[in-house]
């Protein structure tokens, strides 16, 4: 699967992935409006509403880019009916050739990851038959609980060529809470860091691996030394935009290939309707607003790497 | 909710929880065999066969223990049909007065967090309602991204009286890659025991507060060193039995108050009939053969605690 997201990625000439986190607040009235009078304020209504804009979305920014990420918390939280909505979203994104990441941050420890493995990435065995669950491309996965954790995650990538981004160093304000204390002198991202590579060599595609790391947009020092530690992961880059991170800071994310990096924006397109700069397309037409929205960030960004 | 654990617990004097992990393969033949005539061999017979097998486990074993803890990914794996068995499973341990810990390691930051916070411990709103999507009592949760992570869940359990545990030293044997590295001359796991017992300050119930520690029963030291750091929270165990932990272990976990942690077994318990010592049961009486192991747990752990 690293190999259709590299070959995406040079198809569209865009290492942008578009987060489908849809809370409700960025959802039009309309859409809202239709769906509860179909299902009232339930999570059944809520979940249309997701599902309606979801599409919508996907539809409008498709050709441009090659890759979707859907939080599944956005999706969790209307129970059910939400999940439901997620699983909608990954297969009619597999469907219109999008590489779907996961972004579940799951983890746990043998047969327990095993089963998040299948889950998202694998298939499950029910008797005489082999079965999918939710079937995206790429999961998100948290290294907290060590290799034992990763392992089986590893071992359904190899089996379905798969693949996997795991969180080195997020974008958030507190992430150096814990990630960037200082082991024998280097902070504990470094040494996530190492393993990942460790990680990745072990399950090689061409010229890159199918175990990717997360590293935010907003830490691009940090960026720099952990691209050269792991040289042939994927790193999937959020905290773009909305949290902060600029163009000229990925470029450390990025490989002298000029592959190596994904960029994440999730409300500053899902939402660009609301945003001053595309208010003009107005709320009918959100779904225009984040096709401009793609498209510029797209320039921003091939901008700032000289591509 | 850290108040109705505690009087569970002192009611059954039982400092236990039953994992709710229903491997496929922990699964009663004639089970399965009635899930999958009546519904195929898919994920929806799979789940059919989860939801009976757990409904007879909890009849045979609920009025002998405190709390059960499903294991969301044993669930996940099923997809939708799966985590519709985990909401039942959910609501019918409730039902029973059991506090249910919704073993669900979620962990990410800001909105998201807040997301999974709803999900599983709160309520959504959704127009003009305010709607409950899965409804545990507590949530486990993956500390790796800092307070950004853990705020929201902290929002949660203080409007909700529901409660958390927070990943510090996991059970398995590679826990310590990270969990264990020298900051400043101590382990990582301190410095997140440390962070707990700031988190739990700001969230007390009587005299416990509402947020606890998830501390596996494989590393009795450092569940000593960890009981001292966080005095107010609550340590869910993991690892006994199975993984290896003993009774004996288990002694460092507790408070001079006799209270302080609850102690899980999973397949200990729910696969008991397929042990040798219960082997006499039967599979058809595999239930009953899970009410005795429990009680064998909390004799065993009881002796241990001199209680």
């Amino acid at each position: 699967m690293i190999q259709k997201l590299i070959s995406n990625i040079q198809k569209t000439n865009a290492p942008v992935v578009v987060g489908l986190d849809p809370m409700l607040g960025f959802i039009p009235e309309h859409i809202k409006n239709n769906a509860f009078a179909e299902f009232g304020e339930t999570l059944e209504g809520a979940a249309k509403a997701v599902w309606q804009f979801n599409r919508a979305i996907v539809d409008a920014v498709c050709d441009l880019i090659p890759a979707v990420k859907p939080q599944i918390a956005m999706y969790e939280q209307f129970g059910i009916p939400g999940l439901r909505a997620f699983q909608r979203t990954v297969d009619y994104c597999r469907k219109k050739n999008l590489v779907v990441i996961g972004d579940v941050k799951r983890g746990d420890i043998g047969s327990t990851s095993a089963a998040y493995a299948a889950a998202h990435l694998g298939r499950v065995q029910v008797g005489e038959k082999l079965l999918t669950p939710f079937g995206e491309d790429f999961a998100t996965v948290n290294p907290y609980l060590g290799s034992d954790g990763i392992q089986p995650f590893l071992d359904v990538c190899r089996e379905q060529k798969k693949g996997l981004f795991i969180l080195v160093k997020t974008s958030n304000p507190s992430s150096g809470e814990f990630q960037d204390r200082l082991v024998d002198g280097r902070p504990l991202y470094e040494l996530v860091g190492e393993k990942v590579a460790q990680w990745a060599d072990s399950c090689m595609g061409e010229n890159y691996s199918y175990v990717g790391a997360v590293v935010g947009a907003t830490y691009p020092e940090m960026g720099r030394v952990l691209r050269k530690i792991m040289p042939k992961s994927y790193i999937l880059v959020p905290g773009y935009g909305a949290q902060g991170g600029k163009a000229k800071d990925l470029v450390p994310y990025f490989n002298e290939d000029g592959l190596g990096a994904i960029v994440n924006s999730s409300r500053g397109i899902i939402a660009a309707y609301r945003q001053e700069k595309y208010a003009s397309f107005g709320e009918a037409h959100f779904a225009e607003a984040s096709r401009q929205a793609v498209a510029d960030m797209i320039a921003d960004i091939n901008g700032a790497l000289g591509h």
